[in-house]
């Protein structure tokens, strides 16, 4: 079935590129490690940001717009934000025909700008407060890129909060961490681990990095979307001082946090299979598409009079569908592109079905195991239900998945066999201390993912060099 | 009334700096000619999003997403199109740390990056028309700089499409510039004239430009929009060929088309008075307050409860309305400030207004003139009509401004008097040299601001020259 497509099983990574080419998701741009995302790829992006928008909306934020441009002089005030970020940044050195007196960064993140703009926005606690989101590319170099998951620019959400109290800016840090699990279990179908990071993977210039860490069908993780704590730190670094209630001036408490095209990058690892892109319903540009099967003009007309009839009703039940009509292509053409475009509910119909008033229909992810007949009586009133079962079995899958590939191990050599092997999520005991997580990352290539929330069974020892520990984090390879 | 405003006639350009800051729309960033777009000048641009969107979508375009970054090679192949635009460019010269090989542009415009990828993508005349459009940030360097009028960094759309026949890529031109009169008219209540540039404000690499043009409140022109009839020129340039009908190799008819954050620049100009912002309701964040007046708790409790209910009567027929419930300020105080934010419609609420179920209802155009007792009996309902009576109220009197100060003038030295006195559009025939146009410029600053589409009265004699004229466009000084 699968022409140009290579297995899952034979190369993982040729594999994700050749979904991403069939699917006509995204391609390579002319700078090197940018990326032209297409129609078909960016219409998935504007359905995640639909959904994240309004989740970002209701839990009380506004969006705004930041310039892309930040001076280098505002840049280097926080200095191991500079420091993170400086290596990695595009810099404007000409404008307008000229030299700049001072050089310009394309913005990798906004916190500089941002936090300096806030800092003038705020004289008093009555001010606080202050919760903004923004919608915006940012540039960062990198040396090796892949479509989605890593690239030059990218496109992603960042937002920026500044809070009277350090209470509500942990509160705030940890709930825009649940608002990203939402989006990613409830909307891509994709389950995530909450939890903090280990210091060596925190942000540059934050206290802490929450983050949610998914597995990928090659048991890799992914990062996909982090929440930062940034404490004080960028308040002393930008100025951020309000006059508080009892009359002193203090320094702000702010917050950062962001998801990306990333994300996309996410969503076919954890669902496509050897045929190809695989979509959660509720994020599906099409979440049906009938292929009428003619031979003559009759049967045509009578066919495609059918199918806009069902579609015409399941687009009054806010259905997404596409009746197929192009003449030039042959019906097994067009369900092969379909099929490689993740389009969750495919229905056939022929002259034969129109007379017993029934479509075959087959849904993405079960394929031809799950080819039914389905009576044209009522058909669309049960693609809703359709689309919320398959939401459900691909989020089942993915579960099981880690669930079936999480092992909890207490030795180190236990720990070298499973991630150098065939990977899995690591549960390993670790006493904290930096020289046995490098030591870990040196002999494996894998990291702490998180720090999982949950407190349970943390008393241990350190899987790497047996001193007490009480924290559990999750080891995993990582893209 | 108007603290911290200037009046529209003692200094117009400051009221227009005063309305944006009074407004808190946007503000200047620490790079020169770039700005900040405040939450509450950023929902006025999500509202145009979403109203041109859907247009954009409805007409059969899809969204995609296409690189900042442009190499400078890339952007050289379309001789006229690099010349006007490298001058004006922001150049990335170094990226991780190192001198790049080659210099990279920020993207003033995207016909160089997005043209190179279509011809990837066309192969047959099956595969066009290509109907793509991108909302993303651009950076031009500008001399002179005017929050949302002129900025180095600004956002957009940019459509861009590429057709088998000339005949389809005009259409497609005037298509948009349509779309862009009914976005300006139907939502900004902004009355444009549509027609075409001369050649020397005809877009580099253009064969034509169209145009939607506005007439400020100051009779100074405001280009609000700009769709190109490309030709072959960037088909030529980067190889944008497809099989033919025929069987032989063509050439793809192309055309580009864009509207910015310059149209809020618009709005303001166009509406807004010298207490401050005036919005048209149909992009209003806010399209009515509620403010309760109360001196005791037991009154504060009462006047909320039967302003919440107005609030969310309104709400379910779809209003944006807003109950400002802050305990700090005084009523007078939040009067000023929904004022100065332009809120269409302000209903004040009392103890006694509450006995007598009535609220005080100020419609923002109309201000203290058209203050009335209203009924809280049905009140809610009434409010979609109040709004659309001040729509077109709004756009009534725009067109009134534009009427009473166009003139139709056939000397150069009513030409001149008028052109550098009080300001009009002026209809003047031309003969069509750029020599005489020159002239106008020269001695009025004025400028072409399109030939009309409508072919009346265009006969006559050059206002420079002399010359035999057969056209008659709007002359005008122009933002």
């Amino acid at each position: 079935m699968a022409r140009g497509l290579v297995k899952r099983n034979e190369d993982y990574s040729r594999w994700y590129s050749d979904v991403i080419r069939e699917a006509e998701l995204a391609e390579h741009a002319p700078v090197k490690g940018c990326m032209i995302i297409r129609p078909y790829g960016f219409a998935i992006w504007e359905a995640i940001q639909r959904a994240l928008d309004d989740m970002i909306k209701e839990t009380g934020h506004v969006n705004a717009y930041f310039p892309l441009m930040i001076p280098e002089s505002l840049l280097k005030k926080e200095a191991e934000h500079v420091e993170g970020f400086s290596p990695e940044c595009a810099v404007i050195t000409h404008g307008g025909g000229r030299k700049l007196e001072e050089p310009l960064y394309v913005r990798p993140t906004s916190e500089a700008i941002i936090c300096s703009t806030y800092a003038k926005w705020m004289s008093s606690w009555r001010d606080l407060p202050i919760l903004i989101n923004q919608w915006a590319n940012v540039v960062r170099w990198e040396m090796r890129t892949r479509l989605f998951l890593r690239t030059t620019e990218f496109l992603w959400q960042e937002g920026h909060t500044a809070h009277e109290t350090e209470k509500e800016a942990v509160e705030e840090v940890l709930r825009m961490l649940e608002v990203y699990r939402r989006l990613s279990e409830e909307w891509l179908a994709m389950p995530v681990i909450t939890g903090v990071k280990s210091r060596s993977e925190t942000f540059a210039g934050a206290i802490n990095t929450y983050a949610i860490e998914a597995m990928m069908q090659d048991r890799r993780a992914l990062q996909a979307g982090t929440s930062h704590f940034l404490g004080q730190n960028f308040a002393r670094a930008y100025d951020m001082q309000f006059q508080g209630r009892g009359g002193a001036l203090e320094y702000a408490w702010s917050t950062s946090w962001g998801v990306s095209t990333r994300l996309i990058g996410g969503l076919i690892m954890c669902h496509s299979d050897d045929q190809g892109l695989v979509l959660p319903p509720k994020l599906a540009p099409h979440q049906a598409v009938i292929v009428p099967i003619y031979r003559t003009d009759d049967d045509r007309a009578a066919l495609l009079e059918a199918a806009n009839g069902i579609a015409a009703e399941a687009r009054a039940l806010g259905v997404r569908i596409k009746v197929d009509d192009r003449d030039h292509l042959k019906p097994g053409a067009k369900f092969f592109e379909w099929e490689k475009k993740g389009v969750p509910v495919r229905m056939e119909i022929g002259p034969r079905d129109l007379e017993s008033k029934q479509v075959v229909l087959v849904r993405r992810d079960l394929g031809k195991a799950g080819k039914e007949f389905a009576p044209m009586e009522g058909l669309a009133a049960r693609l809703p239900g359709i689309f919320a079962e398959m939401q459900q079995a691909l989020f089942d899958q993915a579960l099981a998945n880690r669930r079936d590939h999480t092992i909890d191990i207490d030795s180190f050599d236990g720990m070298r066999e499973v991630l150098n092997g065939d990977l899995a999520f690591v549960n390993a005991c670790w006493c904290g201390s930096e020289k046995c997580e490098a030591l870990v990352k040196k002999e494996t290539t894998a990291t702490i993912r998180v720090i999982p929330d949950s407190g349970e069974n943390n008393e241990g020892v350190c899987v790497v060099c047996g001193e007490a520990a009480t924290r559990k984090p999750v080891w995993a390879r990582a893209y």
